[in-house]
């Protein structure tokens, strides 16, 4: 196979300038207009399996609560108490056995957010018990993950969730053979990068860096040494080496792949970034899930899960497969965000005042760029 | 005793909005137009007892420098050598023997603030002692407080501070029957609290709160339960139980009443709020007078003292008695303290940009809001 | 001799107002217009001996990366992969081979900063190797360091940097007899000073606080004790004290005066201000030179070095006198920067806004100061 393709043209592109970051200002717009304005990767659906069970996560510059109620549905709310704004719930994680009660005037709701008691209620008839219960948010399962929308209006999961792994895979059905819903946790690493998320996306994107620092995933993946992503055209997956039996750090036999994974997908990795903060991994065996939390201008904290078929990870007996297979990922992660944080100071030099530029295997950066200021240019809430 | 007031309308009334509590340029116009415009409750008269005993404190954005001078008189400067700038001094509290020595090019002033030497002096006739003396900051002793003012202009000590006394309790006299000015202190503590200064103004003038938060002040104030505060009604005092000795954390007996207070003041809790910072709580036998310190827009320290007869302060047969005392409001400091904190984090949600509500029994605090927004509307110095 | 200058006017003027030692945004004006944009002593050519030894220094905002060709030139560059904006070199100091390679996608540099390899740089003939270089820094060498210049368009050196020398001295030619090129350095503290670079600047320039602050200094020196500053008359040095032997911190005997010191200077101290942020002290037998490193508006790391005859770092018997040597302007560092330190809170305060006052032995601050608001009123880049 080979990786040249004939419709790249020989040109340098630019990249965004440095500014944007490193300037608080622009963050805060990423801020309103992406994060806080699209669907955002929050939990996992397993992370709240019972009536009661909470989670509480950063969206931009809003703490959500996102909860299963009596009837075994989702819910999320701005995790906020009505009244005099008190942080309802101050954990990361929890139970609560049927409402939520404000710990400072014991305003009380119950799991669907509805107002249901708070002192002197009784006399107070201009309460109503709907207007003044908890602000949703917008929510919706995929992939065995919740995603959250803390927008007024969001926007079309379909077209924009569902519209980049389309866009990248060539339709929806690819990734439903994976039957992600099904799979169960092995391992999750959380990441503190220093560097600004856009620096994480476009690293993600590119491969070009693949033959300088990332020696095992290039063993495994050989055309990764060409410098072409997986991610230039669609629909391809890049193809393991023939000595190669798994995707695990030395290259060894990893797990059976999962069910629906057709023969054409065995030995196969096809990454896809979905826009703003999630990457998805897929292997015969395995899903990796990069789920981004941008801090501040110049910190993103990273949350990558592995997920294997439910068997796998019950069977105590795969554990020391499964750290092979867990590591070459997690070193690829420490390779990326170390060379990420080694850009984030130059962004602030008038020499990169222009930005720098995206050579030919780079160009499909320019989409995510393009993308990125249009945002930023549009609309506040 | 039935606490429904037919005057309360049922209603709700809005708060600040939330960006009044996290813009540190908002911070900023308070400093300039609150803090270092009005009277400033600032130390303790006992802290500085001899000619030359100093204390230095923090008001808005100054260093103030308050002492005594050779007639026993307090004086208070900007803490600032009027040649180059050096902070005169550094340390909280001290004694000089009959100066101020600035330690960078040894210009000195007298303890009222006249420049008496400095190196080659004789030859500049150009300075004139007094004009480049120290600069004098409004000082006012009341209550056993020394209170300052860093305006250019003060205001009248009548109207403000014991303005805001006279509207709570129906008259200055009240107050004066507590004769703080004879009284020791018997504890202080200090509490660095992560909110800001608003949230912690806005708690100590309702008691909605007090049911869900403070079990024990409820146990001894029983009509706190009911969610009124003490400051709803000019010149209410809340009630001792009818089972409870004395105000202590466990309603036993804690010590005579002052010498002043009158029989019908002699069960009852009298909470006063003095703007901007100060909070008087009297009840028979001792006074508790918070001072905070806004330090950012999300930081305020709050220094806590609990004054007795000078009697009870000095007999060490007391002390058992003196922590039941004081148990009882570091308990209701630290629910108040941790209450605000979990407020702080929402304040910057979009949820609450337009604020919160206020409950009927909240209503007064609508006039503390309408009063900031006032002041900061107001011009600067 | 005596002091006293009959051209002094018995004037006081004013200094800078406060706003300008404490705004972020002052000093980011001041890193734009000032710091990148003259020549900025950066390192000792001693630092990097052979070909492939490099330095990184933080000049203003920037990292600037020096290092010495295969010729022995010595070349600085931006220190920024000219592709992504990777920071090529991230530790202080360090040694190539032959050439600068970007961790990141493997750019590599030749020693004079041409672009000579790069994956499938071959396929991308529009990378000219010259033109996508690494980014030139003024360079140039003078009294045995290396300055560096960011600026697009260097000021003349001549004008600027050796301006200053021969307005202090009245001429180059009095520096060039101390023969700095041919100095060894005996001994270097790093100094973390929480106060604004012109703080530091104008401490160094007035010695009306030497009586004072600095007990060892105007023993050595007694006339430093009238408050003159050897920098008040053009081309003045400060005479020992006749019982002093040498300018140690007790006054005994240190090294032999240097090579080409005329008998006119062998008993006097000489101290320049190269703006922005360079102090030069001559003495018989050796030289300190400060290099500030303002780093926020509220801190300054300054770097001092004590360089000697070769022949004396060189012999380890001259230890303990060594150690006399330097500890006397240790001493003066400590005290003058805990002066300066001591100044930097009151900047912020209302009664600074318009500043403080300098006497006539001060006057000469007056055209720092000038200077200071004229660069920064000045274009930006």
């Amino acid at each position: 196979m080979t990786m040249v393709d004939p419709e790249l043209q020989p040109t340098l592109l630019p990249t965004l300038g440095g500014e944007t970051y490193v300037d608080p200002s622009y963050f805060v717009r990423e801020q309103d207009r992406i994060f806080e304005q699209m669907w955002f990767c929050a939990i996992r659906s397993d992370d709240i399996v019972e009536p009661g069970n909470f989670r509480t996560v950063q969206i931009g510059r809003e703490s959500v609560l996102i909860s299963r109620n009596r009837k075994g549905g989702v819910t999320a709310f701005f995790n906020i108490c009505r009244h005099r704004g008190a942080t309802l719930c101050t954990e990361a994680s929890g139970t609560v056995r049927r409402n939520f009660q404000c710990p400072y005037h014991a305003w009380t709701y119950d799991l669907d957010g509805k107002l249901i008691a708070a002192p002197n209620l009784i006399d107070m008839p201009m309460i109503d018990r709907v207007e003044y219960g908890l602000r949703k948010v917008h929510v919706r399962e995929w992939l065995g993950y919740v995603w959250v929308c803390v927008a007024e209006d969001a926007p079309s999961f379909e077209d924009t969730v569902q519209g980049d792994v389309r866009e990248r895979l060539g339709g929806v059905g690819a990734i439903d053979s994976y039957d992600m819903d099904s799979l169960a946790l092995g391992r999750r690493i959380v990441y503190d990068v220093k560097a600004n998320w856009k620096l994480i996306v476009e690293n993600f994107m590119e491969c070009y860096h693949c033959a300088t620092i990332h020696p095992e995933l290039t063993e495994v993946l050989p055309e990764f040494a060409d410098g072409m992503a997986a991610q230039t055209y669609v629909g391809h997956g890049a193809e393991f080496g023939s000595d190669i039996a798994g995707f695990t750090v030395d290259g060894s036999h990893g797990f059976d792949a999962l069910d629906g994974v057709s023969e054409d997908r065995d030995r196969r990795y096809y990454a896809i970034t979905v826009r703003p903060t999630v990457f998805v991994n897929l292997v015969p065996d395995h899903v990796i899930i990069h789920r981004m939390f941008p801090m501040a201008v110049d910190r993103t904290v990273v949350e990558c899960d592995w997920l294997y078929a439910p068997g796998v990870v019950a069977d105590p007996t795969n554990a020391a497969t499964m750290d092979k297979s867990v590591e070459l990922f997690h070193r690829v992660n420490e390779q990326d965000f170390e060379a990420c944080e080694r850009c984030q100071p130059a962004m602030s030099s008038r020499m990169y005042r222009d930005g720098g530029v995206l050579v030919p295997a780079e160009h499909h950066i320019r989409v995510f760029h393009d993308w990125v200021g249009s945002r930023v240019a549009g609309p506040a809430q």
